[in-house]
This record gives C-alpha cells, sequence and structure tokens, in this order.
C-alpha cells in the first residue's frame, strides 16, 4: 500500500542492504519511522516490542529474523538459539511458531554453507504467500461489497465498519479485512469505512485510521460504543472484522469487543463476514467460547493513553483513577451463529463445519 | 455518599454562607476540588463547563442558580434573564429546563421581597427530592441484588456490570443505578462491580470507578469492549445502567453503548436493569429508536485524552491521525424487549406500556 503517495510494504529488504526494514507502529500515527533490523536479537525486539504486530507480519518478521540469524551464524546451535528467542516473544502467536519451524525444517538437512541464502529466499517466499492469500481475499471480498453497490444510488458510498486493525499494516500488504476494502476502492466503487477506535490499544483509532486515510479511502473513527447505534438507523451496510484464531466449526476468536458488533449486526439484519486466510483457522477447535484461552494483557493499556500534545510531543497519561484495579482480556469469541460467512482465499464460505471442511478438505482431522 | 470519608452532596449550602458548592467534576478522577458558586453566572458557567452533569444533578444546579439570581436581584425582568442564562447551557438538559421552570412559576406570583427565600426553600427541596426518588430506587433494587445473592455461595460477590456515570454524581446523592449498589454494600451484601470505561469521555473510568472506590466498593474498569466476553462466561450477574429519556413503551436511551451491553446480556441471559425515576421517562414517546433525536458531540471528545501525567500534571492528548474525521454520538436506544425491567421510585416494573402506566397513570397521555 503507499504511505505519503510511496508503494510500501510493512517489511522489506533493500538493494545491496543486508538488513531488513520495518515501520515502527508503535509511533504511529503521529509519527512515520522506519528501523532497520540487523540481527535476530532486533527482530526479537521489534516483535516484542510490538514495532510489528499482527499475526501474518509477526510470523514474516519471525522468518526474516531467522534469515537474519542463517547470515550471521548458520550453525545448527545458532539457529535454534535464534528459534528460541523469538519464539519466546510472543508465546501465543501460532504464525511465529509455525514461520520459525518453516524456517528451521528447511534449514537442517542443508549444509551450513548454503542456510543463509535459503533462509533469505525462505522469508521472502513467506512474505508472498501472505500477500497472495490477502488478494485472494480481496478478490472474493470484494463482490461482497460490488453487490452492495449495486443497490446503491450513484455516489452513495457502502458503508463498512471495522474493529482492530486487520489493514495492511497487521500483514505484509494489503490486510485481510481490508483486502476486499482496497479491492473495491481500486475499483472505483464508492466505499467509507467506519473504523471502531478499539481500546484499549487503540489499534482501529491510531493503525486503521492512518492507513485509510494514507490510501485516500473515506472513514470515520468512532468509539467502540458507537457501531450499535449505527446499525440501528441504517448507517452500515457490512462489517468486516478479521480474526486471530477461527475454529472448524466457523467460531471467530478476534479483538474484544468484536462480539457485540456481532450481536448489533444481527439484530439490525446486517451481514457480519470474517476475513479468515486458512493458517488463522484452527481444524482442532470445536467450540471457541469453551476451548479458547484468552490471553489478559497488562493493566497499563487500561488505565494509561498515548498520544501527541498540542506542543508536539508524544506523552502518555493515566486516565483512571489510582487504587482502581481494571481488567484487559484481548480478545473474544464470536460464535458462528452470528458470523454470516467467512472470506478466505479459497473463497466466500459458510462458517460451519460443513463449508470448512468443504473448502480445506486436506486440512481436516479425523 | 463518601470522600475521603467525610460525608458529602455534589452541590450543598454551608451556614452563614450564601454561595453554593459543588464537585469540580472535570477534574475527577486526579483531584479533588471544590467550587463556590456566587451568582447565577457562575453556575450556568460551571453546568456548561460540565463541572456539574448528570440529569439530576443540573436540574438542582439550575434550581440552586435561581436561588442565587432571586437572592441577587428579585425583579421579574433579572429572573427572566437567569432563566435564559441557565437553560441555554445544555439545551436538551429536560431536568434544566424543569427545574428552571418550576423555580419561576413558583416565584412570579410573590412579592419580590419574598422571592430570594422561597426560591432558595425550593432549591433546597428539589434537591431532596432528587435524593428521596434515588433512595426508594435503591430500596427497590437491591431485591434483585438480594436474590442474587441468597443463591450464591458465601462470600462469592454478586457482580454487577454498570456503563457510564449514573451514580451519586449525576445526582445530588445516593445515584440512580448506584443507588441499588449502595444499598447492597450497606446491608452487608458481597458485590463487586464491573465499571465500563464509557468512551469517549470515559465518565465510568473517571467517575464511577472514583466514586465506587471512595466507597469502598469493590470494582474492575474494563473497556467498553469487554463486557459480552465476561457475560459469555459467567462472570457477570447483573447490569444496571441508567437513563437519560425512557419512552411510555419501556425504550431507553442511555449513553452511547447502553444497547451494546443489552443485547450481550440477552444472548447471555443476564439481567438488564435500568434505573429510571419517573422524571426521566417522557410518556409522549412510543418509539425511542424513532423518535428519540440523539445528540452529536464535540469531534475533540474523541481524538484528544486528558489524564495526569507520570510528572502529576493534567495533560491533553492526541490519540487520532490528523485529517481522520471522527463521529461522537451521545446516546443510544436500548429497546424495550431487551430491558428486564425498569427500577422506578414507585417499585421495579416491565418495561412496557401497560406497566408503565399501571405504575404512573397520573402521567399518561391520552
Amino acid at each position: 500500500m503507499q504511505v505519503d503517495g510511496q508503494a510500501m510494504r510493512t517489511i522489506w529488504r533493500q538493494q545491496g542492504d543486508a538488513g531488513v526494514f520495518i515501520i515502527d507502529q508503535t509511533q504511529l500515527p503521529h509519527r512515520f519511522v522506519t528501523r532497520r533490523l540487523a540481527t535476530v536479537a532486533d527482530a526479537a525486539e521489534a516483535i516484542l516490542a510490538m514495532q510489528v504486530r499482527g499475526a501474518p507480519l509477526i510470523g514474516a518478521a519471525a522468518a526474516y529474523g531467522m534469515a537474519l540469524a542463517a547470515a550471521d551464524d548458520p550453525t545448527d546451535s545458532a539457529l535454534a538459539a535464534a528459534a528460541d528467542l523469538l519464539a519466546g516473544t510472543r508465546p501465543t502467536a501460532v504464525n511465529l511458531q509455525w514461520a520459525v519451524s518453516r524456517v528451521l525444517e528447511r534449514l537442517t538437512p542443508l549444509p551450513a554453507a548454503a542456510r543463509a541464502l535459503a533462509a533469505a529466499v525462505l522469508a521472502t517466499d513467506i512474505a508472498e504467500q501472505d500477500i497472495g492469500l490477502n488478494r485472494a481475499m480481496g478478490a472474493h471480498g470484494v463482490k461482497l461489497i460490488e453487490a452492495i453497490a449495486a443497490e446503491k444510488g450513484p455516489g452513495q458510498p457502502v458503508n463498512i465498519l471495522t474493529h482492530c486493525n486487520a489493514g495492511w499494516l497487521a500483514t505484509v500488504d494489503r490486510g485481510t479485512a481490508t483486502a476486499p476494502i482496497y479491492e473495491a476502492y481500486e475499483r472505483g466503487i464508492a466505499i467509507h469505512v467506519y473504523v471502531d477506535e478499539t481500546r484499549p490499544r487503540n489499534q482501529g483509532a491510531s493503525l486503521t485510521a492512518w492507513e485509510l486515510g494514507q490510501q485516500g479511502v473515506a472513514h470515520t473513527v468512532i468509539p467502540d460504543n458507537t457501531g450499535g447505534h449505527l446499525m440501528q438507523h441504517g448507517l452500515v451496510d457490512l462489517v468486516i472484522v478479521g480474526t486471530d484464531r477461527t475454529t472448524a466449526t466457523g467460531d471467530v476468536c478476534n479483538k474484544i469487543g468484536t462480539y457485540l458488533k456481532a450481536l448489533a449486526a444481527k439484530d439490525n439484519g446486517v451481514p457480519f463476514y470474517v476475513a479468515a486466510p486458512s493458517p488463522s483457522i484452527d481444524f482442532a477447535l470445536r467450540d471457541g467460547v469453551a476451548e479458547i484461552p484468552i490471553e489478559q494483557r497488562s493493566a497499563a493499556e487500561v488505565t494509561h493513553m498515548t498520544g501527541v500534545t498540542a506542543a508536539g510531543t508524544i506523552e502518555t497519561v493515566r486516565i483512571t483513577p489510582e487504587g482502581s484495579p481494571v481488567a484487559n482480556y484481548g480478545f473474544d469469541v464470536t460464535p458462528a451463529r452470528l458470523v454470516s460467512g467467512l472470506i478466505t482465499e479459497r473463497g466466500v464460505i459458510a462458517a460451519n463445519a460443513e463449508a470448512l471442511a468443504a473448502a480445506f478438505p486436506e486440512r481436516m482431522i479425523a
């Protein structure tokens, strides 16, 4: 996608440079800062500090981290240490473990001298594969938007609500939930996106709004409390969200608050779709609410807020009373009964076990 | 209620002092500051700046403001000017217009010399009446909490979720939604309150959490996104919220986001009650979603956040990208079908036209 009119990815290499480059997403939306990762330790730190975040991007960053490790020291012991270092940064991130394992499996049979190049090629492959999945979801999902646009009057935008950031910043490019949105925008369909602020980390207000703005996509940031009211008044045509983990039965684990928007969509007859690339589908799970453990995160994300002062400095302020405890659950589960469909790289399918099995027969667990 | 162990109201007079005292609620929870209002202009400014807020408290503050005006100049023209000044501060606040009109009606037939005392007495009456309503709601609503407590094991608290601040800070004392909570607490029932942060103005995190903490009521602040997850996992026994306006059919207009919590309560079989003192019931309305206009508020409430820095200074920071539009709807409407019951000063009643007509026959509009 674009930043200041220049085509960019969220992670990239530069001709003639051994490093890997990222956008430091912790500084968005107030400052656009890129960072060069020189070593696997740099990559691990960037993941840990959430300079890169989003399941697909974490996977790609881990693969590039392994490539940096292999370039530095391709011995078995060094690669094992690098894998441990990366895997410890975000223990619950499935894509991270998957990417690290994939690099190790590829490199282990090779002679040490061949490993650096093989790791570099594989990291690029993993990044390209992510983009391929997202482009496929975009091509399938855009049909939902086109169908709504066809029923609207000329110039009336299709209003899409999204929660959190399942945008290009969460992936290598294009995004998951945003892939159909960018596809529609590029096809000239009039669209407008309601962006849930997404407390407590504000990924909607700070990342999704920023990336939509950079592409020129019309959008409005709303508090998380607002979506129900909008849907009651016919102001939302379609909801598209991402997913961190989807069960074999179509239950969707995503950023906390997604479930509330799904309830409001159901209550108002608004279609509720989930962009679910197949790596995020966990075919071992059948009951999302019962089986998916929900990470509890730092209280500071709730008690404090970071932004930019009138003087232009970035400052963190406490917004709760001293002594008031807080709870910070990272995700919730939207039962499949509330999901209109899953936008996958193989098409838009129903959120149920039969449709998932039919679309991904090779993934079924007996 | 209590502040630092001392009994207080949100608005009061002091022996031998012609002024009226308030808590400057804009400084909470970080600073506890009281302010003396000497003139009706002070009162109007305090309402406009939201140093006092909450429908019942605004009504009381307006009545005290009229009393200050009458003490200064009891002529018809001066009182009319004072009424206009107050009425213009928060044009949509029903209680404000009601209180100002009530004072004018009382004073107009009186000789000028008798007006200051009559206004002072009436302002105190209006404040006392508010407390009476709240105490009655507390006495009725506490039975809901007692019934749940009776089914719990010893020491297991009743978990109550609330949204925004319908607490004593929004009234003269006791609060509306908090009245049953304080009553339960004073009866020794083990309770714990989940406090929705309530973006964008954060009245939950800044006011409800503070006032519960001051009374010693166990509570946890949660992002507005969290309640659905808690209810899915059996962590909420009861929801109690306030209301700004309830229709003759039981539709409830309250702080934006209330509807989403009502949907989650319904989906999980959690009782959802609304503390609705009869002055907040509008018997002229039948369809809340269609008939109640929803105020759109300043973008700055969404784009900026105020808190206290590590250095102890109060600072406002911008949290959204420059150039991203925002929308800020103040309220939403929860349809009566999602409301388990209304806690009124005349008892807990069903949220429908028949029950409302039976409880308040004198208010019915033919």
